[in-house]
Formats: C-alpha cells, structure tokens, sequence
C-alpha cells in the first residue's frame, strides 16, 4: 500500500517534471522563433513578398499566446510555471517545496537550452542572427535594465499569486490572463533589454551561440521583480492568514 | 469586539488603496513606456534591429492590456477602479462613498506620478521624448478634443455598470471586457488627443516634465464623458430600482 | 394589472430600442475613426510622430472589440443585434417578431447616422477623407463583391446562431466570439469592399458625405449571407424541433 | 424502433460531415484571403490608400480567429476538428472510430478545395498570386520545413488532447485556446513554410493552382506532429488509464 502510494507519487512528480520540461522547450522554441527576421531584402522588393517578423508586437503577441497555450496544456500536470522566476516566487511565499523547486528550475533550463538548440538546426544559417538572445538596448545602463526586468517581473508574479485566489473552474480564463501578462512584459521591456522575465528563456540562447554578456541581469532582475510581488501581493495585500488575526 | 471589527475594517480599506495605487502605478508605467520610439535611426539601419513601437495597435494593446492584469490582480482587494473617471462614475451612481472616492483618486493620482518617475529614471534620455503625455494632433479643436474623451470615456464606463451586473464567478471575464474597451479607446482616440479616458494616466507625465498644456481637457472630458454613461446606463437603461415601480 | 404589464413591457421594448441606437451609434462611431489616416506627411517626418492607423489590423480589432464591448454592455437590454443583416437573419428564422425587426433597424440605421455625423463634426477637416465609407477596390467586380460581403456575414451570423444554443451563463464569453467574428470579417474584406457585413454601418457615413455608390452591394450581400447562414445553420446543422421527429 | 435509432445516427452523422465541410472551407476562405497582397504600388501611394496585408500578425490573427469561430460554431455539432492532422491524431488516441476519421478526413479536403475555387472565382486576377499556397522560404531545407511543421502540429495537438480533459460547461474557452493555438503556430512558421499545420488547408489552393511543389512536407510534417503529441500528451503525460494501476 505504501508503495503505491510512493510509486503514484513519483509517477506523477516525474510527469509535472516531464511537463515542466515539454512547456518550456515549446514556449521558448516559439518565443525566439518570432524574433527572427526573415525580410533582409531592399524595401521596394519586400512589398511583393514580406515575412517580417521584427515587429514588437508579432514578438510580445507570441510570448504570451505560446505561455498561454502551454499553461494550459500543462497546468493540470505540472501548475505550469515555465519560469525559474515564478518557481522561486512560489518557493519564497511557502507555495512549494524546496525539492520542487529546484527539480523545475532544472527542467525549465534544460528545457530552454533544448529548445533553442533545435531552433537553430531548424533555421537556415543567414536568418539565425542572435538567435532572440536578451541584450541592452543602446543606452540602457545596467541598472535601468535590471529595473525593467524586475518591473515586468514583478507584474506577471501579481497574476500568478492573484491566480491562486481564483476558483478552479476557471482555470481557462486563468491561463489566458498569465498569458497576457507576459505579453505585456514584451510589449513594455522589448525596446530595453529585449524583455526576459524568464531566466531559462534567456539561458538557452546564450547557451546555444555562447553569449553571455550582461547575462546576469536576466537572472537578477526577474527574481528580484520576483520576489518583490510575492512580499507586496502574497504577504501584504492578500495574505492567507488574514481570516484568522486580521 | 467593536475594535476588531473597526480594525479589520481598516485595514482592508488601506490594503483597498494600496491596491489602486499599485494597479495605477503598474498600468501607467507600462502603458507609458509602450508610446516610447526606440528606432530614431535612419529607416535602412532599422530592417537590421527596429524595436520601433510607436504603433497605435502596440499602445492601444499595452493599455488595455495592462487595465486587465491590474484589474484581475487588483479585482477582488479594492474593485480595481484605476482610473478618476471611473471612480467618479461610481459616485454619482451612488455606488460608492465620497470618502472611498476620494481615498481612490488620491491613490490613483499619487500612483501615475510615481509611475512617471521611475519610467523617467529608467529610461535613457534619448528616449524619453514627452514620456507619452497626451496632446492633440494638428488641426484637433479644444471642443474636439473634448468630445473625442468624452466619447471613449462613455463607453468605458456602460462597460463598467454593465460588469456590475454581471454574476461574480465570471469576474475573469470581466476584466478582460474592461481591459478590450480600454484598447477599443486608444484605437480610437490616439489619433486625436493620444487617448486619454483617464486624468490620472494624464497627470502622471505632465507633473514629470512639467507640461500642463490642455491639461484640463484630460479632466474635463473623461470625467463628463463618465457621468453622461452613468445618467444613460444607470438611471435609463438599466436602473436597480426597474424591479420597483417598472 | 394589465396596464402595469403594459407599461412594463413598453418600457422594456423602450429601453431595447434605445439600447439598439446606442450600441450601434458607439460601434460605427469607433470603427469609422479607426479608418481615418492621420500621418498623410512624409515617410521620414512619420518616425518622429506618427499617428497612422491605415492599418487592417488597427481597423479590424476596432471593429470587432467595439462590437464586443456594445454586446456585453447591450445584450441583456436588447440581445444586441446592432445590424440589420442579424437582425433580418433572426427574423428569418423567426425568433424575433416583424415589429420588433422593423423597430431594431430603424434604431441601428439612426445610430449609425448620428454617430457618422458626430464624427463628421469631432474630425478636423483634412483627415475625414471619405468618413470610412465602403467601396470596391480596384479591379473587384459587383459580382465579386456581393459574393465578399455575403461570405463575411455567412459566417457572422452562424456565430450568431451557434450562440443562441450555449447557455446563459456563458453569456461573456459569447460577446467575445460575436467580436472576434466581426474581427475575422475584415481581416478578410477589407481588402475587397472595406468591409461592410453590416447595412448600418454602411449607410452612416454614405449619408453624412452623400456618396451612395454602390451602396446596394452593402444591402445585398449582408442580407443574403445571412439568410444563407439562417438556411444552413438554424434549418439544416442544428435545427430546433430536431428533438421532435429526428 | 430501431430503425428510428439508425435514422437519428445518420442524420447526426451527415450533419457532422456537413459540419466539418462547412467549418473547413470557412476557416481556409478566410485564411487564404488574409494572405492576398492588395498593396502592390508605390510606397508613396500606399500612404493615401493602403490595403496591405502581407503582414504575419495580420495573417497569424485570421487563421487562429477563423478556426476559434468554426470551433465554435461546429463544436456541438461535430467536434470541429477542420484539420486532417487532428482526426488523424484522435484516431492514433483511439477516441474516434477509423470511418468517423475517413468521413472527417474526406469532408475537410474536399471544404479546403471548393473555398480555394471560390476565393479563387471572387478575387480579381492581378491579386491572386498563389493564392496563400504553402512553400518553403528560400534557404529552407525540406528537412527544416519537416520539423518546423511538426513543432507546430505538436503544440495545435498537445492542446486538443488537454482540452479533451476540460469540462463541458467551458467549452467556449477552448476553442479560444485552440485558436490561439493555431495563431500560434503561423507567429512561428510563416517565416519558414508559410505554415501549414493542416494538409487540407495546404491541398485547397495547391489544387485550384495546380502546384504540389514539395506539397508531400504539408501532410508528413502535420502527420507526424500530431501523432508525437498524441504519444507524449496521451499515453505518457495524461493516460486515461492512470486512475486504475498508476
Ligand atoms: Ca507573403
Ligand atoms: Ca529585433
Ligand atoms: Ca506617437
Ligand atoms: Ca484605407
């Protein structure tokens, strides 16, 4: 009897681990396949035959479906993070175990770097480019960046922790509101560092073509963000324990 | 037992205008930093790396969709007004006190100029431009400009009596409804005056940059813009009291 | 007794035709403005300050989200209908009355002329251009576009149908599915007619600059797709008294 | 008695492959439509009177909101599958019987066909171009184009089978997410095949122009996707069976 119960447990951890895994990869091969241009002929010639997708809109619009649809997909399996930054936001408001966490994070990394390393088989040689990697925008200073991040970061962690209030047969809708919030992110942070938000989105790129440059503030500024939505929303304005001293 | 009872009373108030001040602050400086132009480089150099976003579909997506994550995240903790000329509507309804109104838009004003100011100190000046304060085109009349605000500020606010009618359990959708009439605003009236619907999300940029040109039309027509929706949708289409005498 | 069921029932079919005239006056007014060209200076002038919405994307969402954002706000007053071609469909397959079809277009026609010559009035005189008027591109034959228009409101009026199947308390989504129809129509047509898929909307602006040409392309095919989606949906794939002899 | 009952099945069924027909040829009309290029003047000119919509965003909107209104609409009717690829990965799930799948299969194919020789018919001869056919962008491998068009089935499949799982009472946000699923899938691919997802939809305008250039890819790579995501969605991540022995 013990057993099963062990053996159902580790069946369905290793499938939430599976499905971290799936969701990220697929996520994030849509998500940098949209940065890509395919349009580096004259303007005149382009008229007749315009793939473009440099376009912060087709970029922020696939973001936030491709979340959406794997929030979906996996939210019954896994709760769907897709995002070392949601992972360690839970972790931090006591949502989830530290075993948990660090088994997500690893699938969503090794998610990230898989699939960006299938993209850029997938892709002929002269439309690669940096292949979606997070850089800073002319500019930008290092701190304005880190600031972006957390502020983009810091509104998607709002959803997810305002998510986790909602009843569980509206599931859909919830999945479509995280979706949408990530696309806000990009439509807000493109022109600065490209929008992360997501560590392991950011990774797998630089993994691929090996760039690191200011890459840890695509860490640093996503948990930071992170981290502030769970005091601000989990501790201070909808506490759990309110019902009971409040 | 008075004490507990006032004490809980208080402090879901001041977690209510904690959350208007958070909800107007994330909303205004996402929807601000959505009307920066990145690519003032010449149109051959752009096709390489164009992070161009002054695009009305990219603002008027930002906007709205920003009302709809603060609305969902800020919904159940304070009613999600973000907006003066909502709360104001809600008033003269006799939906809400004079002393929530007020509380509100103190927050809601307090919140959009400090979302000015971090937009400022993490955007490179070369960017900034007038940080998306609202203006009327060349050849846009005061009274013009006027009835524009009204216009799309009337139709905000028949979506936000309308919600009130609406079952609790589809809240979700609610708030995306609210967050499409926003963008249905902004596809409309950036055109004309850069679409405001909103005094507070106008007096954030202009106490910034000091710049208080035609300020007051950014009061005038959504706050009168609200009240004719509450005279048609409250008291004529759809009065609470029809059950009564009707 | 009677009288006040009398009453009653007037002030009810008052308030629906005054819901009708509304609804519709908000949507063609929103939609128009969208099709109005603001950035009619040079190209490079343009990347400083433009405001362009010559855009079928921009005019498509308009169009669909404001007939969304009308429908949550009008449906529980009047079912809005806000077309004559849903509205004739209806009557087609005879779930409303003849007066209650008669009373509802004339209502959706006046609309659409007030909110035309608002417009007329709010747009200072060198962007109004033709108002937004619908008229055959070049080279697309009468023929053409009849065929055009009727397939656009074929699949708008299955919608419509398909709706009047789900149940009420998914009324939100169903204004959703109502816009993104409307949406998909000129994502289509534009390129053709503009796009009517609505006599109302077409007629509005065709009064207000006296300009009828082609005009009964904007009758005809509306009215005919939606008889055919009537014929094919409402009759055929799922008839009502199919639980009857079936 | 019986024969009742078999009378009652047939009708059902025929409505269903009417419904599939009708849903199918819709969805490709529209879609192929959005992909016409109306703008082939002078960029100066485009600026008086532009009707471009040779855009990816434009296009990636139309197929996913035409399938979500077909989806919608069919759904009670059929299951609204409008694709070969997704009956062939429900009959690989074993949720649909081999000659419902053949049915499906046939009615999709010949619905593609006939909207492809009817938008050919309604559109003037200097805009048709290839009427929306899918091929590979120059410097693509077949073997690229193989894989990008498994990636995006997957995803379209993963969701069908998790929607699978839903409760019937939210049937609408399905097909909204099926329809994301599918705008989805063009963000991505478009640059690379034009996107297919969906042989039917690929056969339609190759037939009406007779071009089957490296046509063989549009039903392989759909194919073979979806019974991938059939393999990991349904036997591994979410087995049906998993209440008895898991
Ligand atoms: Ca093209
Ligand atoms: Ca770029
Ligand atoms: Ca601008
Ligand atoms: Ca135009």
């Amino acid at each position: 009897m013990k057993l099963l119960i062990r053996r159902k447990w580790t069946l369905s951890f290793l499938r939430a681990i599976l499905a971290e895994f799936l969701g990220t990869a697929v996520f994030v091969f849509a998500s940098l396949a949209s940065t890509i241009i395919w349009n580096q002929i004259p303007l005149n010639i382009q008229m007749q035959k315009a793939h473009s997708s440099d376009n912060p809109v087709h970029i922020s619009l696939t973001f936030g479906i491709s979340v959406a649809v794997m929030s979906y997909c996996m939210g019954p399996i896994s709760g769907a993070h897709l995002n070392p930054a949601v992972t360690s936001a839970l972790l931090a408001g006591l949502r989830i175990s530290p075993i948990k966490a660090v088994s997500y994070i690893f699938a969503q990394v090794l998610g990230a770097i898989t699939a960006s390393g299938f993209l850029y088989g997938l892709t002929p040689g002269q439309y690669r480019g940096n292949l979606g990697i997070n850089s800073l925008s002319p500019g930008v200073t290092q701190l304005q960046a880190v600031g972006i991040e957390m502020a983009v970061t810091f509104q998607l962690v709002l959803c997810v922790f305002a998510s986790s209030e909602r009843k569980k047969d509206l599931a859909n809708c919830i999945h479509l509101v995280v979706g949408l919030s990530v696309t806000l992110g990009h439509l807000v942070a493109i022109g600065y560092t490209g929008c992360s938000m997501n560590p392991a989105r950011s990774l797998g790129p630089a993994v691929i073509i090996s760039n690191y440059k200011n890459h840890w503030i695509f860490w640093m500024g996503p948990l930071a963000g992170g981290l502030l939505g769970t005091i601000l929303y989990d501790f201070i304005l909808a506490p759990r324990w309110k019902s009971f001293t409040d």
